[in-house]
C-alpha cells in the first residue's frame, strides 16, 4: 500500500496507520489542508504528497520538517457501483462521458518517463464523486487516441455517438480530448451537430492525472456542472481559466485555439469573447449573446461529412518558388479546396497567384485567412487582396485559420454545388463569423 | 488648392482665407485644438478634417454645426531644405532612414479605393519637423515594396545598407517597412547584423499616411526618439501599444510577431518582455536584461547569407497522406532544411514521421515549432515528440516559428558543416531563445 510514497513520508504515514483512501488533515505554514491521501505516480517529485480536497480536485503538498499530518478518518469500505451495476436512476439527470484519449486519460510511464494513454474514464470521474453522485453517468471509451492523429472519421464516429446518446435521452455530453488539436474538433462538432438542445463540452488536461499540479480534476468537475446547469447549448471548450487552479473557462467551440504549448490556461477564446467562468461549480455568463437556450425539444440532426482532400499551406517570407508547385500537384491530384493562412489583410505573396487562379480554374476552392489570428480578412484594400479576389480565392472573414479549414472540409463535404459550398462557407453556421462593424479599429 | 476639402468644410475654409499648411483653432464640444491644416485623401469621410498638432501628429476631426473654426497663422513660406541641400552639420547626430515600401510609405488610390506605394521618404520626416531639426537625417529610399514580396535578397541588400551607414558615422538606423512580414526581416536583421553599436529601428503604420487615422506619425516620431536616445543597441520594432495615439512599444527583433490584421497595437512581444514604452518621446525600459550597452566603438560585422532552399510547413488536423508527398518532394528537390509548425508540446500526426526520416537521412535539417505560439517545446514528454527526436528532428525551444524559419535559413546559409548548423540553430544568438527553466508551469 502507500503506492509511490518513499523515505520519511512513507515513515510518518506508517507511524500514523494512515492510508489511501483515508482522510486526513495536512498543516503546514501556509495553511491546513483536510482531504483524502491520494496514491503518487509523480516520480520526479518524491517529497510531495497528494491530497483530494472536498470540492474534487488533487493538490500536491510539499512535505518538510515543519508540515504536520494527522489522520480524521479512516476510509470507508468500497461502495462505488461497479459499472455492470449501474442502472439508470429516475429523477437524476443522464450526462454522457465520451473519451478520445489524450493526456487527460494518461499517466507518466515508469520506465521512460514519458505520457503514455493508460486511465479509463472511471479513474477520471471517481475524481469527482459528489458531482456525480446526483447524475446517471454513461461512460463510452470510445477510442484512445493521440489528438495530433485525430482526423475527419474519429470526427464523424464523435458526432454519431453524441447523436445517438442525445437521441437515447443524454442530457449533456462530456468529451474528453487531447488538447492539441482539441480546437479543430470543437468546430467540426460545431458545424457536423445541428440543432443541439444541449451542451457538447469538450475536456482535457495540459497535466496527466498523475502530477499533483494536473488541471484534470477541476476541469472534469466544471465540465460536469456546466453540462448539467448551462442555460445555454452549443459545443464549447471548457479548460482552465489561469495557471493556478482558481477557476475555468468556457469558449465557444469554433472560436477557440490553444495558445501555449504547457500552461494550464492555454486555450483562448480569438475575436469574440469568452460564454462563462465557472468557479467551483458556479457558472458566470460573460458573453451568451449569439447562443441558442437549451431546449429539450429541439431535434437534433447531423450533417457529419467533411471532405478530405482539403490542403492548409501557410505563406511566409522569402517563400520559394516551390509553393507554385504544391499548388499545382494539389490541384492536379483532385483537391477540392486549399486554405491559405497568408498575412495581415489575407496578402500571399505575387508569386503564387498565378498558381492560385490555375486551382481556382479547375474548380478548387481557395480561401485566405491570416496567421496574425486575431482580426478580420479585408482583401479590399491592398493591390494584392484585389489580385487575390480577381484570381478567385476568398477571405475568410474573422474565421481562424483552423476553423476556416474545418468548415472548408465540412461545406464542401456537404454541398455538392460549389458555388453554394462557396456561399456557405461566407455565411455565419456556428458562431464563426461576426458581423463587419462599419468602423471597427 | 483645399486638397481632398468639399462642401460645407470647403466653404468656411474659403470664407475664412484658411488654406493647407495655416495654423487654425478648431473649436469642437469635446475641447479645443490648434494646429496645421492638413491636406485629405480620405475619400470615404468627407465630413472631417486633418489638423497636424505640434507634437507632429495627425488627428481627424469630424466637422458638424457645432464646430468653430478660427485662424490663427497663415503659412510661413516654404523653409523646408531640400535633400541636395542638406549638409551633415557637425555636434548633430546623424540618423539613417531606409525606405523599404509599405503602408507607411503608401496613399489611397482616388479611383480604385486600394492603398497603393505613393510617399517619399521626405513627405514622411515632415511630419516630425522638430524632431528632425536637431539631427543630421540620411534619407534612403532603398526599394519599394509590399511586404509580403520581400525575400532574402531583400533582407542582405537592406543588411548591407545598414552596415554601410554605420560605418559611415550614422549613430541610429530607422526603417520603413510594410507591417505584413515586418516580423521577418526583423529577426533577418538580428541575424544578419554582428555586433551592432547602436540601435536598428524597424517602423511601420497599419493605417496610410492620407487617413486621419494614421499611426505613421507617432511611429515615426518615437523611433527617431528612440534611434536617438536608447542607451541600447541591437534590432527592434517599433509600433503602437494601444489602439489609440497614446503610445509606442520596442519590441525585440526576434521575439515580435503582428497579431492583429488592422489594429494600430498589432505588434506583440510573444515569449518574453517588451524592451520599452514611449511615451511623447520619453523612453520607459522595461526589459533590456539582455540587450547590448550601446558602444560606439563596437565594430559591426556582417553575417547576411541566407538559404533559400527552406521551407515552411503548418502541420493540421485530419492532414492528409499528402503532406509526406510534400516532403518527399522538397528533399528530392534538394532543400536544405524544413521548418514545421507542429501542435502543442512540438508534434505532427504520426503518418508523416516516415517522411521527415526521409529527410533528415538526407540531410535535410528538420525542427518543430508550435502553432500555439506562445510556450516551449518539449519533445521528450509525450510518444510523438520521442519519435520525432529519432527521426532526427531538432525542437525550437521557445523560438517563434517565424523567427526559427528565418534562422534555420541563416544557419544553413552561413555554417557548411550541417551538425554545427544544428548546434548554433540551438544556441540563443539574439534573443531568441530563453533559458529554460526547472520547474516552468
Amino acid at each position: 500500500m502507500l503506492e509511490g510514497y518513499s523515505g520519511k513520508i512513507k515513515d510518518i504515514l506508517l507511524n500514523y496507520n494512515i492510508d489511501i483512501g483515508d482522510i486526513i488533515e495536512v498543516i503546514t505554514e501556509y495553511g491546513s489542508y483536510k482531504g483524502r491521501l491520494m496514491p503518487r505516480y509523480e516520480i520526479y517529485e518524491p517529497n510531495y504528497l497528494t491530497l483530494k480536497l472536498p470540492n474534487g480536485y488533487n493538490i500536491g503538498i510539499r512535505f518538510s520538517e515543519n508540515v504536520k499530518i494527522r489522520l480524521l478518518n479512516k476510509k470507508e469500505p468500497e461502495q462505488t457501483l461497479k459499472k455492470e451495476e449501474i442502472q439508470e436512476q429516475k429523477n437524476k439527470i443522464i450526462i454522457s462521458y465520451i473519451a478520445t484519449g489524450g493526456t487527460i486519460m494518461s499517466r507518466i510511464d515508469y520506465k521512460t518517463g514519458a505520457v503514455k494513454p493508460s486511465f479509463h474514464l472511471e479513474d477520471l470521474t471517481d475524481l469527482i464523486p459528489d458531482a456525480i453522485s446526483y447524475t446517471n453517468i454513461r461512460m463510452i471509451e470510445l477510442m484512445k487516441i493521440l489528438s495530433e492523429d485525430i482526423n475527419s472519421e474519429h470526427w464523424k464516429k464523435i458526432s454519431q455517438t453524441i447523436y445517438n446518446e442525445i437521441k437515447t435521452g443524454s442530457k449533456g455530453i462530456i468529451i474528453t480530448h487531447g488538447t492539441d488539436t482539441m480546437g479543430y474538433t470543437a468546430a467540426a462538432l460545431s458545424f457536423s451537430l445541428r440543432n443541439l438542445p444541449h451542451p457538447v463540452i469538450l475536456v482535457g488536461a495540459q497535466r496527466s492525472l498523475d502530477r499533483p499540479s494536473s488541471d484534470a480534476a477541476l476541469n472534469l468537475y466544471s465540465a460536469h456542472h456546466f453540462a448539467i446547469k448551462s442555460e445555454y447549448s452549443g459545443v464549447f471548450v471548457l479548460m482552465h481559466g489561469d495557471i493556478s487552479d482558481e477557476y475555468c473557462v468556457v469558449h465557444k467551440g469554433t472560436r477557440v485555439r490553444k495558445m501555449h504549448t504547457s500552461r494550464r490556461d492555454a486555450f483562448k477564446t480569438i475575436n469574440s469573447k469568452i460564454v462563462a467562468r465557472i468557479h467551483r461549480g458556479e457558472i458566470q455568463y460573460e458573453d451568451v449573446s449569439e447562443l441558442l437556450k437549451r431546449d429539450d425539444s429541439r431535434e437534433i440532426s447531423l450533417m457529419d461529412n467533411f471532405e478530405n482532400k482539403v490542403f492548409l499551406l501557410k505563406t511566409f517570407a522569402s517563400m520559394p518558388a516551390e509553393m507554385s508547385d504544391i499548388i499545382t500537384y494539389l490541384t492536379d491530384k483532385g483537391y477540392k479546396g486549399i486554405l491559405f493562412e497568408g498575412t495581415g489583410l489575407g496578402h500571399v505573396p505575387h508569386s503564387i497567384i498565378d498558381a492560385i487562379k490555375y486551382a481556382t480554374d479547375k474548380g478548387v476552392m481557395v480561401a485566405i485567412s491570416s496567421q496574425c489570428l486575431y482580426g478580420r480578412i479585408n482583401m479590399h484594400v491592398y493591390e494584392t487582396g484585389r489580385l487575390l479576389i480577381k484570381s478567385g480565392a476568398l477571405g475568410c472573414e474573422d474565421m481562424l485559420p483552423e476553423t476556416a479549414l474545418v468548415k472548408m472540409m465540412w461545406v464542401l463535404g456537404n454541398y455538392r454545388d460549389l458555388e453554394v459550398a462557396k456561399k456557405v462557407f461566407l455565411t455565419n453556421i456556428a458562431g464563426e463569423i461576426s458581423e463587419r462593424l462599419e468602423y471597427m479599429e
